[in-house]
């Protein structure tokens, strides 16, 4: 047990430097930064004196333990700062956990004159929830067994030492593609016309799909649609698996099931929406490919950017975005959601159940990237979908007895768990915002946000009291 | 092949016998029926003598194509009636798909001043819809594996032979069962002071868990507590297996889990709204209690039934009637919706899953009724889910692109598939009325009751190139 306090006491004092580098860089609000640093530095140094004796291994139980408490105990203190700043201690939770979970919902108004430093801590915890998940996805979770992730078991491990020998190279690698990627975002953005500080600020928060803007009209707010076509492939780019960007550079082939199935199904859904949104709204077909794709993008890659309000273009979109929402990303990427992976699970096991119906004493073998889907990662799918449906309800029926009405319950709900961002409604649209949400709404969101970036039953395990026996 | 055009064909002349009864027992509607009644028995007879050389026998696929176009004639052909007499052709097949599947939602108002002909018509095929769907659900289903109904294969042709010696025997008992309980009710509501009319057609439409009524107010036509809670505890009653009748007789036990969890969970949520309107909307207790029984129960068991619109009673009912939609009854009952069965193994899967977690070197059995559930059917239960909420989404999309709003479409794509009548916002909710959607709409809302009947993959089937290949 004790390990588990002393690597949440590294994590403190990891996020106190931080923000002592934050208070650094921007002078404004340095006392703010410092105060926080100071604060969360002595915690996280008496937590790691008291745990210094602490043996390193870990089993099984206990590394549940550790991503649940890892993730909790980031987004808490990434919310000091905020609360020392000027934010009631709710919002500063809410706004951290949002970031930490790249959800990208926001309590803020008045963003575009809120002091850079602020906006820059927004923008970290994007950058390292994004990374943190990655890690926590293709490393923790099959090894905990979450939602069918134990196919990637052998994958990161057997095939990891072909590709690149070592895990730690593997990790390695990641972390440079993804600090690549944000560069050259970065990079591009600001040759778009971005300043330096919103280019990079945006940089990290599209490639975490996190979705913070450092203005009201989020991402909105540049016009030019080279800014918004770029931000549009950026946002693509954090939701694709980034094992298939070392594959396709160790192996020179882009094949990968779930990176076709998810690029083809977005492609497709873009195409529709933007004949409907020309047809049906007379917007020049261009305009309607440029707003349609970066709004689709944003949601599915649940990034949660918007450039306009897709609301007021007709029930249609409402109802699209509605059921973009849950749909997520690639496995193995930043984004949230319930993962093109498991989509696509689901969707053989059903079309072998109905090719049984067919040939009764046919044997189907589902299969996914070539190789049969065990029923423990059968069971795994389906229990996250259960879990998904049931974390979504809870939420919902909760906002609805905190007087939010039925959609905006659901919506706010859905795009929580899944780490979206906006949801649909005027509250929860995306030209709303959470602020005037009751304060126990909030703190229902953000821990619906928590549990959903730890893909549910890492979470919930700990409620059982079986876990607490057997630990 | 011409063994299911036979039996269609003598489906279509049994509901012509119907229609000439119909016509002899109302005479100020007897040209309508007469006319039907020559119209179907024509059709009828033709297709029989046409294919009168047709072989006894039935292979799995054509028993699939014989059930699936079944369900589709006797809606279709009860629509005769109701065309001839006054409603335009969608409008007719809406109601008569609507009480065939014994949904209940209609598209007819001034119901009070209906001619009794018709209201007997509406009634009659709610009470043949509902016992069509118990055989379905107890001899075609688990022999076509539909939704994991195989579990039931075993029960009902070895334990079945134990109990009631053989199969037809079984089919009898059912019938003495389902008509006895259709008198019981008709005696009781006449006790408690409805017209014999009135009893006797609510009484064949509480039964079959249908939910049509004489009178636009629906069952809150009948202000008497007593009527109020006759009708609750015999919808209740509809909702049960009807095996389990049998088995409560022959073995003088009330053991089963099904029956036990469906209670069991219907009281808790009945306690809780009661609790909740009494205090929230300051109900008397026992008035509470009357109005949310009966409401729950009636959305429940997928009756339809509507004492009062529940959705005046504030945010918190219209989200709880909204999440009890497409619960369901029991299997073997003539309830729809996802049914306690499938929900109970669902459960217990996903438990069995999270205890693997805390024990991932244990095994274990996903028990229902004593028995192991077999791989087989539970990749049929979640099959079903799956189905279920594809239908309803892919429904409820179309709804939206013909102008509903988004809670309306869904709600009434919720209602339509699990066959329960009513459901929330204005257009679909208990005081409101099918009749204004667009055609186009009431077309897809009565195929999605069709679907639902079915069980989705019995009608789904038939669209896969490989079944018409294998056939």
């Amino acid at each position: 047990m004790s390990i588990v306090i002393f690597v949440n006491g590294a994590v403190i004092l990891f996020a106190a430097v931080l923000m002592a580098a934050d208070a650094a860089l921007f002078p404004a609000t340095a006392g703010v930064f410092l105060t926080a640093a100071v604060l969360a530095g002595a915690v996280g140094l008496f937590v790691m004196i008291a745990t210094r004796s602490a043996k390193a291994r870990l089993d099984r139980l206990h590394a549940f333990l550790l991503t649940a408490s890892i993730w909790l105990v980031a987004g808490l203190v990434g919310a000091l700062p905020l609360w020392v700043w000027a934010l009631d201690p709710v919002d500063a939770i809410f706004e951290a956990m949002s970031g930490i979970t790249t959800t990208g919902s926001t309590v803020m108004s008045g963003l575009d004159d809120t002091p850079r430093g602020i906006l820059f801590w927004r923008a970290l915890l994007q950058l390292l929830g994004g990374v943190g998940f990655v890690v926590t996805g293709m490393a923790l979770l099959p090894m905990l067994r979450v939602g069918g992730m134990q196919l990637y078991r052998t994958e990161s491990s057997e095939k990891g030492e072909k590709e690149l020998r070592t895990a730690a190279a593997y990790a390695l690698a990641t972390l440079t593609i993804y600090l690549g990627l944000v560069l050259l975002a970065a990079i591009t953005y600001w040759a778009g016309g971005m300043s330096p500080f919103d280019a990079t600020t945006h940089a990290m928060t599209t490639l975490s799909t996190g979705g913070y803007s450092n203005y009201d009209a989020s991402f909105g707010h540049f016009t030019s649609p080279f800014l918004q076509w770029s931000a549009t492939l950026f946002m693509l780019a954090g939701g694709l698996p980034f094992v298939w960007y070392i594959r396709v550079y160790t192996r020179r082939t882009f094949h990968s099931e779930q990176v076709t199935a998810f690029l083809g199904s977005v492609a497709v859904v873009i195409l529709l929406l933007t004949v409907w949104l020309a047809w049906a709204d007379a917007v020049p077909l261009a305009v309607a490919l440029r707003l349609v794709a970066f709004n689709v993008v944003s949601v599915v890659t649940t990034t949660g950017y918007a450039t306009a309000d897709y609301l007021t273009w007709g029930p249609v979109f409402a109802v699209a975005f509605f059921v973009l929402t849950p749909v997520g990303g690639c496995t193995g990427s930043t984004a949230g959601g319930a993962k093109a992976m498991r989509w696509l699970i689901l969707f053989r096991a059903v079309k072998d159940r109905v090719r049984a119906i067919n040939l009764p004493h046919g044997v189907f073998v589902t299969r996914y990237e070539g190789r049969a889907v065990s029923d423990d990662v059968l069971s795994g799918v389906v229990s996250f979908f259960f879990f998904y449906v049931l974390t979504v309800g809870v939420v919902a029926i909760i906002l609805d007895f905190e007087g939010l009405d039925t959609l905006t319950a659901l919506s706010a709900a859905l795009t929580a768990v899944a780490n979206v961002g906006p949801g649909v409604g005027e509250i929860v649209g995306p030209a709303g915002n959470f602020a005037t949400l009751p304060d126990f709404a909030k703190s229902v969101l953000a821990f619906a946000m928590y549990a959903g970036r730890l893909e549910m039953l890492t979470v919930f395990v700990l409620f059982t009291p079986a876990f607490w026996r057997a630990l």
